[in-house]
């Protein structure tokens, strides 16, 4: 198994992932790459290509069994176990992802909810206590958080990604913009809503200019 | 000017953008390549590749002007501009987006929100009244919409990009988890944060399994 697969690859596991949930649910007992492709928006070459950097499934003609194919994915992503949380940052964008209904379905668990803020320290949301952001490494190592999510100033993501890290965080989910620093094997994800807007912008004018 | 510049290197624009924003801020007029890639979490070499495919900025020695690159940036990325964005699903991401305060001040202006519930239909969202997304295509066109930002559910993201787009939307900010099919010429770029924690679960199981 190759160690280097892109970002693309593992992006289009999810989506084939949640095409053989959908096709479960509607009772199908085999899916053909054709049919995984469109879901991936991809082409069924792809999909045998993606796969095949995990091993030999389907067979030819057969297609794939859909609820093995489903079990193994999941094995893939990592979603055969369940990922403790903690989030950083009660603000909008952390109360919006609190509230998504989708976390805790795949997987994610949310153990602790922690901000800056004193007036936001000691509310509660659901089960959740919010904690002061002082406590972010005895809160990562107590409730062992696996994985920290940041949505914080960008001034203050670095330390935090620091402290998480220091205290067992083993990835970041990171909402500042501002790119983090963590030592080798953590991975980090970045997800700016207005740097894919910059991105949306500069494709639509960089178009513009040569037309 | 070479058309195909990397999603890695627009990304690090909006960062250098960023930090000169920050530096003009604090007062300084120029800036070293070391000083923007620390920023954008790169080297000094990168930051010089990506700018010199927009053409030749800075002097040897004497690093770049800060407010001259900053507008030039401002330039590249589109946002010398301001964009009209139609946000469609008023549900929690699509508030805690509309809320967004940087939105805004990036120039993105939110013209109009639509959504698929009666009940959230005539509610008012600060000065703006919630739209049914029937009206998608009449509130685009009208509204001179040039983004559309989907926040719904998978089932229903093609169909409403294709209306969009038939109603001369340019571009999509997609947090539906399915892979949008639009004509050629218009971007799409996807958010979606399980989609991204799961990115991150693989990594971890990855490095895992070969530990």
């Amino acid at each position: 198994m190759s160690r280097r697969v892109s970002e693309s690859t593992i992006r289009r596991l999810s989506y084939y992932l949640r095409a053989l949930e959908a096709l479960e649910g509607s009772g199908a007992a085999t899916v053909s790459s054709e049919e995984l492709a469109e879901r991936g928006g991809t082409t069924a070459a792809q999909v045998r290509k993606d796969l095949s950097q995990f091993g030999s499934f389907g067979k030819r003609g057969l297609g794939y069994a859909v609820k093995e194919l489903e079990c193994t994915l999941r094995r893939i992503l990592g979603l055969h176990v369940r990922w403790r949380v903690a989030l950083v940052g009660a603000g909008r964008i952390g109360s919006a992802l609190f509230e998504y209904p989708n976390f805790a379905q795949r997987g994610f668990d949310c153990v602790a909810v922690l901000d800056a803020d004193p007036a936001k320290v000691g509310s509660r949301w659901g089960p959740i206590l919010i904690r002061p952001v002082s406590e972010l490494e005895r809160t990562v190592r107590e409730l062992e958080a696996d994985l920290v999510i940041l949505a914080v100033p960008p001034e203050a993501a670095q330390d935090l990604a620091e402290r998480a890290v220091g205290a067992g965080a083993r990835g970041i989910l990171n909402f500042a913009a501002v790119q983090l620093r963590v030592p080798r094997g953590i991975p980090v994800k970045d997800v700016n809503l207005v740097f894919e807007m910059e991105a949306l912008s500069f494709a639509i004018t960089q178009a513009d200019s040569h037309a």
